[in-house]
């Protein structure tokens, strides 16, 4: 997942940029770029690290410009380096310069790239980012450039929340399905400033009002000069399948996305979890900061105090020395520590949003049963996670999946739970406004696209 | 503040040195030291910043031996730079080397420093630490090692935990009046391996049994081969007098400290300063995260639901580009943002530990207000800090301390507050097993000793 | 200017690669980078700095693969950022991953770049380099990749050496006029691994012994298993322009290009232009490090003494804090400080290679005089700097060039010298073997190829 | 070794310390530090590196006042990390602030340590500064400050040139023998700023006049604001013994110290040693940087033309990724190579100023040789170094002093010469105008002192 941010005509375009990739850092923290427009060319600037880390004050001078896109991105395989940071700026048919920020994943760049690069395209990274380009550049020749992104979006397939900067127009767009957030704000007492972003927390730190969302298979085209934008529609007919794992897990919790309040999402799938299988504890602690949310639901529906008892160390670094053999789960227990006395002698609902690999839940469960709990239930406001996502969530691969592996209660036995309990997927959506507009792929295997073929 | 950890006879003694800092980094954040024994000389490495930044794997690897102290600082003026990281470690008469890590303030150090100095003592730094060593290397000529930090005890007012290395002995030694905390635990499976720790974080993160505490008015002394510790006490007929300050405020909530576990000391603040001023509300929202704890009795005590709705960016280093004047509060905001859903329309009892200068505050209050809380009623864990503290913590001068110039109610009229209530000073005693043995000086102006003459 | 390198067949490429860029640092200081070829793709890593920073012993491990090729670039307006930093490695049609490194600058670049971008090509950098890439790619849907290589060269004007990793091959090649410096060696007891450099000392340091020059106008390829390598000729008829100013300042003294030893010829330059304007003095002087190897030459002819009367700071960084105004051209004197007494009452004869702007001579000589010189005569290894360069030497502008806006004589004057002379072009062209296969354009003002249309 | 500069009554002391120590930086690169006195109160501020890497503006900024000190040392055994960085700055006796910055070795370090020791005083390092500092603070109950240094002197033995500040006095001395350098000078229309440093080439890049030596056995006194300075002699009957080592290796070309300019003294050893031992050669070559100035000397008596014929690799970092093994001496390489055609067929005389351990002598005379050298005649500057030195030159152990095992003779067969020749002692004293004030117990073994008693 990455995180993507856009502003039209403000003055400040590059600093409001820096801010709201900052407000945005929880969504990639590998790579982060800004480019800004200044009436004439595109000014770039990527690094490695963290926003804080890549952009000095002198770097926000240099990008001058009334009109900026950001990136911050999410490491994974094969997009090594810096090579591979966005937002990418190219020069193209007359002269004509475009930035590009993509928030997603092509189901179909291996047949895409192979027909460009067939057509003479080049590519320099590995990132799909690159294709849309091609795409663009190539339709061109006929087209204008609202065409052109228009007719390009019907060869893509999959998710893609996208922020383009060309000759004055900040452009945004989403795919028809819709998979990945992008909302429109504007900023305050200047009409002519919009702002887009991956989630509404950005706005709120620029204090800038959100406008509503960018629909599923709209194109949105702020021109310069102008207070209005324009919208294009594409895709109709195409369902629309948000991810449900952003409202899960990924966004943050003050953020409103896809119509919903994250913060309040999460604590109705605490409600609905303990709803769904009732067992009386003494408290209710989350993993944090993960499970705090549907913890604090799931303790009101349960009666039962919330208790923050398991401490964050705010001082770990990214790498740290490592302890040698003895020190046993070094790794979890330097980052949280449990207090004893909330945990002692006590019946406990410990909360979850996701079991993914698993090591971290057995790692704290046996802590809990050393401290001396009495009763240990463990509850995930979340199905199971058994299917790889193709549309940007970076889920490790099938083998390491325990829910693959495991039923549910082959996993309480083997992690010594008196109870475990995975919120259903009908709970799931039931906490949501429009149930049917979301893809719940890696619970259920059920994907709205095609499947991508293997380069 | 400061944090000290100590370690004997334990094969890895600067690693676990190394985790134990890091567990106490809390308590200061600006040095950090280790002195090492290895059977015949000590090795030290002192560095400016976070534990994880100072020292690599090869620093530990060059810090050898089986005894080991170490130190984290926080930063005040008059003790910029690394020549003033601690611990130190000396050569004196004999050839002896005597290592020393300091926690505390010494009342009278400008009477004592230029007693010293008239008797040819020279002094590298402005830090008390020096003038412990003066004191007991002018001892040493008539007396041993522990009579002579005893005999220098005496000459001694004020705050002083102290972990002291010498010949392969480990020492450790708490003030009379036990300002400070100093713990005693030992490592699993190995007798002769004895812990000192500020906190009892330490203890957990190395799986260390927590014993007790060192008492105020008690040396420790572990010799190199022996099982058992010899203890000396001093200072008898001085009242006891821990600092409340720790309780409420300074140590992490997952440490017990004075026989107090801090978490649940804090709830108990909580709940004493609902009932000290009830009001009905429609939740409870602390200032993260050192309002939290509190906030969670409050919530049990006022039968409201805790909310977590103030929302930390994790990712916010310690210095950002300021934006320009027309974004107000940035370095507020940048931090924390409010779920506006949770805060809208509501009834809403906020919680935090303290109010030092009030700035946070006051911006915080006028958000709630902005996004449009029904009532705002504050909750502050602790009585107005109207004193400035002698031994050793760190509080603004009396120009910049609100409470100084501002009764609760002017403050509540001038924060724009519906309510505001501030803890008792006998509702904060109540939550302590032994309310006479604290100091809260910083509360009530009554100091245990006499005051510091300025030097 | 750059410096390149390239390596077939050898199991440490990208080590070896290293070290060849290491001794190529001189040619380009602000950004490097790597490509490697392991059999099935390509590994890159570029950044900014110099090579010792840039790689590390992890960086060169992740480099595998047995071709490598190598850049360092210096830096001009706008090439600002790691996006520009070189070799480019990109995949085209039919999955061809081609990387390329190159030294020059296309006179018609602009042009080529338009005729490009309306086929649709993208470009990501102002570099000429992809230019080069988008040329070849278009050609090969028909043609080999040598003969695509071969017609995109028919398009390009201006200087160029290049190589290229393309599936296995090492390609060299020098632009028909053979502008820049390209040369061929082998391993050591490696008959199948051939390298490629700018400049033989990159050879030297590598202990691979030097074949010959890529002749002005051929392609070179080094395919994989065949201990052979292929010639291809080019743009026959074209007069070799080879840059007079590598001789003059650019390479080390200590390589052989064009067939010169830099050394020897250089010390021509210096006899030359004693002979050409003789005069009695006590010693002579170099400007360290560029005039050094002309005043040997000089004082040989002269048959006075060669002093080395000018001592540089080795310790003195990139940056440093300036000292208020009240220091005059600290910058120059921090850097190099004379030798008072073998200056004092004595006949100087100074030598530098060139003369720019003049800010340096100037200072220097004002000390002489203050220190108290006899008489100061300035030699010059080069004729007056009058035109711009648009092969890739990176002179100031006009504005700044001294000997645009004054003749000798008024810059003798100007400069308080007693005399001044420059090494005649014809004196220049006497040390060179061929003087008709030079370029001089930036002493003369001949351009061998037309001049570039501004953009 | 080491490097010190002081400046009075200067407003921007700091800064001009900073360009002083920037000019003696070849003296020392491990540590540098600064103390400056504001009037009322020492600052200071060190740290590990070079004195561009250490100093930032806003550091320079906040060392106030117009009295400075300064240091650059270098690394040795035992002085690890920045606690032993020099000057240090302390408190003694009525609150007297005193800071001292030292060069050169005690000889009975041991002993005085060890009396101090058992009157009390405590050492947090290992350096010779802190014996200076407690037998001065012993003796000021009784005497004036100036008495009291010139008492401590008195049981001092070995190398001492100090500058020490205190309460706004300068004070500048040198040790009896005189072993080190330091100089008077005075700031250009400052009368009343006086300047010390190790070596004039300070004051050249300051504009500061050079006045005088300290003499050996002299203490200078510079009070605030008096113009003159006061001086005391102390040591009487010593013999002046002042290190030739400094004429022959360690203090920069541009410098003048003990009365010699160096670079013609270096010459005057080359001169010397041609004469020794005549030879008939193509060219005189030297050993970059060290060997060039005794090589012009030996050219221009040899008739030989002097060839700057090994080029210096600017760009080496201090450290570098090695080669693997079958790249042979790559570290003597990477740093200096050799102009081929200036050696092949040649006979060379080969020049530097001292040979130590012999490895890198021995890889380049090979390379000679491979070259294909006719002849190579190798002349050192300064006779054979047989024995270690007490007084501050950081000489190998006698098991890595290749002379102490190799007759030259020997010498000369192993490393495939076909002559060597040391310059005499004889010799090298006939290059100095008191050949009776050298100490040259390196080569000789007679030590002006008592040898140091082992710990």
């Amino acid at each position: 997942m990455c995180g993507i941010f856009g502003i039209s005509g403000h003055k400040e375009a590059s600093r409001l940029t820096y801010f709201g990739l900052y407000a945005l850092q929880h969504r990639g923290q590998e790579c982060t770029g800004i480019v800004t427009y200044d009436g004439k060319e595109n000014h770039l600037q990527v690094g490695g690290g963290l926003v804080h880390d890549v952009f000095q004050e002198k770097d926000l001078s240099a990008l001058v410009g009334e009109y900026a896109i950001g990136h911050v991105r999410y490491g994974s395989a094969g997009n090594r380096g810096v090579r591979s940071a966005l937002p990418l700026s190219v020069r193209m048919a007359g002269g004509l310069q475009l930035a590009i920020a993509h928030d997603g994943k092509i189901i179909n760049a291996p047949q895409l790239r192979k027909e460009l690069e067939d057509e003479g395209a080049i590519f320099q990274s590995n990132s799909d980012t690159e294709i849309f380009i091609h795409l663009i550049s190539h339709r061109l020749r006929n087209l204008s450039l609202e065409e052109a992104i228009l007719d390009a979006c019907k060869k893509i397939e999959g998710a893609y929340s996208v922020l383009i900067l060309a000759n004055g127009k900040l452009i945004a767009l989403r795919d028809p399905h819709g998979f990945h957030p992008l909302l429109i704000g504007r900023m305050p007492d200047e009409k002519h400033s919009y702002v887009f972003a991956s989630e509404s927390c950005a706005f709120d730190l620029l204090e800038a009002e959100l406008i509503r969302d960018v629909l599923p298979g709209e194109m949105v085209v702020v021109e310069k000069g102008t207070e209005e934008i324009v919208s294009y529609r594409f895709g109709e007919g195409t369902p629309v399948r948000q991810c449900i794992f952003e409202l899960v897990y990924f966004a943050r919790p003050d953020s409103t996305i896809f119509g919903e309040n994250v913060y309040q999402c999460r604590k109705r799938m605490g409600h609905t979890m303990v709803r769904e299988a009732r067992q009386e504890v003494d408290c209710v602690i989350p993993f944090p900061d993960s499970g705090i949310y549907a913890a604090l639901g799931a303790a009101q529906e349960a009666g039962a105090p919330y208790e923050h008892a398991l401490i964050r160390n705010h001082y770990v670094g990214r790498t740290f020395i490592q302890p040698t053999q003895s020190m046993r789960e070094f790794g979890v227990r330097v980052k949280i520590n449990p207090v004893h006395s909330m945990i002692q002698d006590r019946k406990l609902m410990v909360v979850d949003d996701s079991i993914v690999r698993g090591t971290t839940v057995r790692t704290r469960v046996a802590k809990f049963r050393e401290i001396g709990a009495k009763e240990v239930h463990f509850r995930v406001s979340s199905p199971p996670v058994l299917h790889p996502c193709c549309y940007g969530v970076d889920f490790p691969s099938s083998e390491e999946l325990v829910a693959v592996h495991h039923s549910p209660e082959e996993l309480r036995q083997e992690l010594g739970l008196d109870s475990l309990h995975y919120l259903s997927i009908e709970g799931l959506m039931s906490t949501v406004s429009c149930p049917n507009s979301y893809c719940a792929a890696c619970f259920t295997g059920v994907y709205p696209t095609a499947l991508p073929i293997a380069e």
